[in-house]
């Protein structure tokens, strides 16, 4: 399948993904998410502005050595010469000719007020410095895309000057014109009308580049692709300024399993949750429960009703099968959950609850007095688990009593710079007839207590120094009640095999996270079979 | 304005909405978001399901006694009757007919398979459990709408079934039957078409309700609007199980502020950023910061060249002026930011840097080398103008000298349900020439350091007693490290007038709270003029 012929995927996320609010990347970021995008399949990953930032020039000399791209073309994003200065002179052009990317996208002003207010220079000097860029970039051997920003604000202030530029553009060697909704503003009816007549005018070949700010990215790309654009350009996880560009995998998925359109290898859509997710990770910026098609809330059921119908047929609330894009279908334990729901995930658990009304009603009722508490069963699998184990086996799995326990936090007399305050837990408990005072240390509370917790219980079950806690996230809910609000506390925890999540709930993080903590050892010690 | 007459703006927050992932809301929650909807002017308030939801019959109990909606009706949700039984013996629609509510929704299967699987009954016995219930109660003096479910897949299986529910619908009395894309999985075309052949099919008054599984939940909307559609269902901040619903001010503000579609009272789209907020903080589900229209990063610009542009005009860069949703423009200090943002930054909070090229170069390389140890300034403007003052004035505001703290958190011996551990917090500092060592109490260590804190300083600086910490976030940075990340802590501080966030960071919540305590406290007495 040919990525760089017919129909472009092209991602964006490294360069006007990284103008999203909260995000940064270093370089070795950008490495590692150019690899991940290039498993997905795209066509084309947008590495950012060589010559502008130099975290970019950086990444594009390391990316010719060390990336070894198996579907993906880099693209080098860049300006058009300034005005006034040859392109073959212009260093800025020339970091991008020499970044080493095959390809290279120039924005370009196709907009007249911008022409004159924001570059301050002629329409006509506008039009040159897009046909010398072109050519020359096209004369040194590279593939030349062009962004013409602004376009369609551009297009309805001066219809006649905006296909001028594109034009320009493809007369001086440019594949494709990507047509960017630059400052978001667009409805996909618009959008369909100015692609028509752009194809029909020009004859040339039309992307496009959506931002959602009118809520519209993913369904202005699919307007323009339905009215000849064969280039989308976006982001994974939507990135991008303000409200972000389109969600890149939001529209692949729309045309592979919607429209019958093959736009990435055969295969590839499958690991979009994981990649999604994995990108994510490296972002550090957390992903939207509620995305489409790879959020983890995405097929997610809670609605009692709609879990009745669930047993009958999954597909009788499910617009597709979560597995054609890698992703799973979840019933939600909650308040609203009906006995069909708690049953569902008991099944899911490996407990068969279907003879046993009253246990049911039983468990359901306790999940709703613990959630109306802080607790939520929703990510925390593990601390169901237990639940279920208490109510079915009548009693919690209990390894450990413990006594009491002590956290002190303090400064250091002599702070090294970074270093400010350490932290000393003391624990007290009695595991498998024997009593334990342990003391741990860490360089916050929920470390030190975490430490000491495992030197103690590991003295009776050395079991336990197979675990490794792996994820840690805390929600402080009731917000607005400054530090005295409820604080609940997931903890993720390893064996080295699978990986289990556990809640806490108190008033302060610190008791909140211990909950979660000896959660997180009873379940993985009954895993062990202890 | 007649907000019941020719154009429905239908609210399900609190019933469609509470559907989704993580969301709960207690009776009092409800009647609050209830309140703030109809603040909005939206003119339907779909309230929840009386008779099959404790929560929500006293929902409408309360309701008649307490809410005085200006704008709203309240509509109470629930199904058709059970097959086999009369509409005037089935206790649960006698519920919806006497919960109070002067609007009926009736959800009702259209799609045959639903009908035979879900319902286990007949395709002629759902026409009649249809008929006979929206009769049954526009008898009793209700306003009936329906919502047929699963309508535009079930319309793909069988138009003549669908379009047959429908019309036994508006038949009995229904005055609009909404279409419902239940399982979210339309495309807005496909749209269009469906509702352009109900439209001029049935001649009825149609509305839209739709999800956002494939991404389009707002251009579903818009285009059934545009293809005759008079009632549009939604959720205020896109609430709703999986994808959620589709974002009700998004598609308001479309139709209002692009589409010349006038369908709130005039001037309260300007509310709506206060609005969803408010929402958001009652239902205790943050915000998505990049929401259209009403995120905070909606009109947030970090590209330093977006923010040369926007010093010329700031609809270079913008769809439309944010005032017009109730939202501002902001320029977001990172390392993204040329020296344009920074300058303008510091208009922002009152300092002239346009003179002093090195002084702006040397605050920007500042914030680069601070944000890549984990600092956030976009959010924290107060810690960002105490950086400003450093640079400027040559020093950091100071009013005292921390020696050292030191906080223990331990169990009770007797502890009390819900109370497990208590904190104790030593701070020892000199301010005003006086050392002071003072031990605050507090449920858990960073209240404790707070209570310490302020009242060492107090006894110094009295103004500190006017100053009162409202909220309180934490995150953790570098995911997937377990105990040993990166903390970063956000404080928001009141002195009663205005309010102010400050950041911190450290390798515990406890070091990395006390940096924005310190800052918080610090910026409070220098706007106290001290």
């Amino acid at each position: 399948m040919d990525l760089h012929g017919s129909f472009h995927v092209y991602d964006t996320t490294l360069r006007d993904g990284a103008q999203q609010e909260g995000l940064t990347l270093s370089v070795a970021d950008k490495l590692t998410i150019a690899r991940q995008l290039d498993g997905l399949g795209v066509g084309y990953i947008e590495g950012g502005w060589p010559g502008a930032n130099p975290k970019d020039t950086e990444f594009f000399r390391r990316a010719a050595r060390e990336l070894d791209l198996k579907h993906a073309r880099l693209a080098a994003f860049g300006a058009t010469r300034r005005a006034g200065v040859r392109a073959a002179d212009d260093p800025q052009v020339a970091a991008l000719r020499d970044s080493g990317a095959g390809v290279v996208t120039l924005v370009a002003k196709s907009h007249d007020r911008h022409v004159e207010l924001a570059l301050r220079t002629t329409l006509e000097e506008n039009l040159a410095m897009v046909h010398d860029t072109v050519s020359h970039l096209r004369a040194e051997g590279q593939q030349v895309f062009l962004d013409a920003e602004h376009f369609f604000d551009g297009y309805r202030a001066n219809r006649a000057y905006a296909l001028e530029v594109l034009r320009t553009a493809y007369d001086a060697g440019a594949e494709v014109v990507a047509l960017c909704d630059t400052n978001g503003g667009m409805l996909p009816a618009w959008v369909s009308d100015v692609v028509h007549d752009v194809v029909g005018t020009t004859g040339g070949r039309v992307g496009i580049h959506a931002h959602n700010d009118s809520g519209c990215a993913v369904a202005n790309s699919l307007a323009a692709v339905d009215a000849g654009a064969s280039h989308v350009q976006g982001c994974i996880n939507g990135y991008g300024e303000r409200t972000g560009n389109a969600d890149l995998v939001t529209v692949v998925a729309n045309l592979e399993l919607k429209l019958d359109r093959q736009v990435l290898p055969p295969g590839l859509l499958r690991d979009s949750t994981r990649i999604a997710h994995a990108v994510a990770e490296v972002t550090n910026v957390p992903p939207a429960s509620r995305q489409p098609y790879v959020g983890t809330s995405a097929f997610a059921h809670k609605a009692g009703l709609h879990a009745s119908a669930i047993k009958v047929d999954p597909n009788l609330y499910q617009h597709l099968d979560p597995v054609q894009v890698g992703n799973d279908m979840r019933l939600l334990v909650s308040d609203m959950a009906g006995r069909a729901s708690i049953e569902l995930k008991g099944r899911e658990l490996g407990f068969d609850l279907s003879d046993n009304k009253e246990l049911v009603g039983r468990i359901t009722d306790r999940v709703k007095v613990l959630e109306s508490r802080g607790f939520t069963f929703e990510a925390a699998d593990a601390s169901f688990e237990l639940l279920l184990v208490e109510e079915v086996e009548g009693a919690r799995p209990s390894y450990f009593e413990i006594e009491s326990w002590r956290v002190i936090t303090e400064t250091l007399s002599h702070a090294r710079p970074g270093e400010e305050a350490v932290s000393e837990a003391t624990v007290k408990l009695t595991a498998a007839g024997e009593r334990f005072v342990v003391t741990g240390e860490g360089n916050g509370p929920v470390n030190a207590l975490d430490q000491a917790l495992r030197t103690a219980i590991g003295q009776a079950y050395p079991e336990v120094a197979k675990f490794e806690l792996i994820d840690y996230k805390v929600r402080i809910l009731d917000q607005g009640h400054g530090t005295d609000a409820i604080t609940r506390v997931l903890i993720e925890t390893t064996d080295g095999e699978s990986t289990w999540v556990t809640v806490g709930v108190g008033h302060n993080v610190i008791e909140a996270s211990w909950g979660a903590l000896v959660d997180g050892l009873t379940f993985g010690l009954r895993r062990q079979g202890v």
